[in-house]
């Protein structure tokens, strides 16, 4: 059998073994994160009034931990996107350690933030870590996607959602198979691994009745087209936010302090923090058919770009969540459809838009909610990705559309 | 909203309309060319003795017709790939009837071939004739790509399939995304049309108890490998038989006349017709219990290969899918799984190592069998898909696997 460039039995096998190592690694760290994070939401939530005025003091460490051991870590997302695309930086090992404690104090005092960045980042860095001593081609790129894949899924347990959202999310417009192999055994074992050390799994059992008729498709068709603006519009205010925040206020204790204060503000007269945190209060509330009002997803959407665009850590994919089932249960009436089902749609779909990914998002869907319903996710989820006008959370992707 | 360069919402809406023209047109042309072949198939298994020895006067014609009107349009899909690669050859419409009178004369005298390569061709010819008129960018190679989805869409009926074949065959390794949009409108528009036109569509709903366990997990690395060697040694005998048989035999007249001769010999020998056809006999016995041999997926290999290789017209899919369901069906009892379980992974595995596609594979066993088994699809064919050491049976695919 000719040897072919890099794809070679041998070197396939010995990447699908190290997938296993950095899938059980990253699943533990995951968990770690995971569980926390919950407890933390969860003693946050009984006594918010306590908590939430202290924002602006837990930004101010967040920012000081960074400044003093941080090196290039304050990146963030872009030193992973950095590291992927043009291999020019290091990913040291100390981001883990303050990304993971820069979200527990964030979520802790009531920041409205996501949990998926600092999966991925320590998926990444574990990644990084390994491939660097590897002395095959782009083994660096591999392991690091490999790595993303293990973080995503051991936090979410969607280890297919989270093998295609590392492949594509690096580089927008194209899928790159280069990874695949290691990245979905990575993402499986991680996945398997926090699910048995007992993180808990979003998962609602879809059960809606559908009848495929033209006027659903054409409610597919708006929704789509809804659910992709939606999820561009935040992209483009999440970035424009962080950039003329930054340039407002240069000094990043100002910027966190300050933008700290008026978010404790906000957040508890806003129902007492019915908007800090991930989130689930929102996406519960959704499928359970709690009271959501038509409000809830703009203001989810703002408070996470301004927490966000302060400075505080966690991610934006479970507030994206979030702002997608508040606003499909919204829509729902209005489209005289079942109410559960446009939630899940705009789970999905601004998930989609937001980060300009397309099949991770299908497959969030399909391991959430049922894979009986994937086609109705791929119609919604493919128009939204479409009608995104091409941005994206991660100003570090690549992007292909030229 | 500023303007992005190819993907403002215009464009993409003008897309998306042409997209269901598109649909429309090539639904009704594969409804014609699948309902006649499958007529011209019954006929066929009615009286095989009658027709099968006149396979090489076929053949004379066929080449003849291609001599005599083909232009540049007997490299088939190789053309479709350079169309849509480098943009430096037109395709003709008259590829069209050449093709589909090739391909109902290479059915009817026994030849064992498929039908995807027509419907793709049809596809490809109809968008591209519409693509070439459009003052985009990369118009025609959009219009191609929809073209494509629509014509795999209307004779499978699987349009979510159908838009990743179209998306992924073209360029190894990665799926490119810009022809999205129009690509999945086209084919769940040729899907529906050609389904309203009474084309039958093949769907087995699968029912197999599955408890994933270790063992079953290994035993799904076992086949995937499987179905990645023997889809991989296809595509690698399928391009060397070519070559050297048009080496061997320079004259195409005689090179099909010959091979024809000896191709009825052997196939009306071999149980009268057996591995005749498009193979979905060796499907239906998979699927229905009926008698499968341990050589039969060989045997329909070799002489698809020979068939292909000496020149009649078809392609190669559903030969693939039924060596793959044969294949699956036999190693079943081994490994103490149900064997249309493995015959299901086995047809659309063998199809995904054989086209080195990943994702249309996967979508083929959800859209046929269910979508309840879709990880295990994603499994076996992402193993497949890894192990078939980069081979693909259109030699005109990009690689990008440097």
């Amino acid at each position: 059998m000719e040897r072919s460039n890099i794809m070679n039995y041998r070197i396939i096998s010995f990447y699908g073994i190290l997938a296993i190592i950095i899938g059980i690694l990253v699943g533990a760290v995951d968990t770690v994160f995971g569980r926390i994070l919950i407890a933390v939401s969860e003693y946050r939530d009984a006594r918010p009034q306590f908590l939430l005025p202290f924002l602006a003091i837990a930004g101010l460490v967040i920012v000081f931990a960074y400044q003093k051991f941080g090196k290039n870590t304050a990146k963030g997302m872009g030193l992973v996107f950095s590291a992927g695309n043009t291999q020019e930086e290091e990913i040291p090992k100390r981001m883990i350690p303050l990304v993971v404690g820069g979200t527990w104090l964030t979520h802790l005092f009531g920041g409205s933030a996501g949990r998926e960045g600092v999966a991925v980042q320590i998926g990444a860095t574990v990644g990084y870590t390994f491939g660097k001593r590897l002395p095959f081609y782009d083994a660096k790129r591999i392991m690091l996607v490999t790595g993303m894949a293990a973080g995503f899924a051991g936090l979410f347990e969607t280890p297919i959602a989270a093998t295609f959202f590392a492949l594509e999310v690096l580089a927008v417009g194209r899928l790159d198979y280069r990874s695949l192999f290691p990245a979905a055994i990575g993402a499986f074992v991680a996945s398997y691994t926090s699910h048995f050390l007992g993180l808990e799994k979003f998962t609602y059992s879809l059960d809606a009745e559908i009848a495929v008729t033209f006027p659903f498709i054409m409610k597919l068709l708006v929704l789509g087209i809804i659910f992709g603006v939606v999820g561009g519009l935040f992209a483009k205010a999440l970035t424009d936010t962080k950039k003329w925040l930054a340039e407002k206020l240069k000094n990043p204790y100002q910027r966190i302090f300050f933008m700290g204060l008026g978010l404790s503000a906000i957040l508890l007269v806003l129902q007492m923090g019915r908007y800090s945190g991930l989130g689930t209060n929102l996406i519960n509330a959704s499928f359970h058919n709690e009271a959501i009002h038509g409000y809830d997803w703009i203001l989810k959407a703002v408070l996470t770009i301004l927490t966000l665009a302060a400075g505080f850590q966690g991610g934006e994919v479970t507030p994206l969540f979030s702002i997608g089932a508040s606003l499909g249960y919204w829509l729902a009436p209005f489209l005289g459809l079942p109410t559960e089902f446009v939630a899940a749609l705009g789970y999905a779909s601004v998930f989609a838009s937001a980060t300009n990914t397309f099949m991770a998002p299908i497959f969030i869907g399909a391991e959430i909610f049922g894979y009986a319903y994937l086609p109705y996710f791929f119609t919604v989820v493919g128009i939204s990705y479409v009608f995104n006008n091409n941005r994206s959370i991660y100003t570090g992707q690549l992007n292909n559309f030229i």
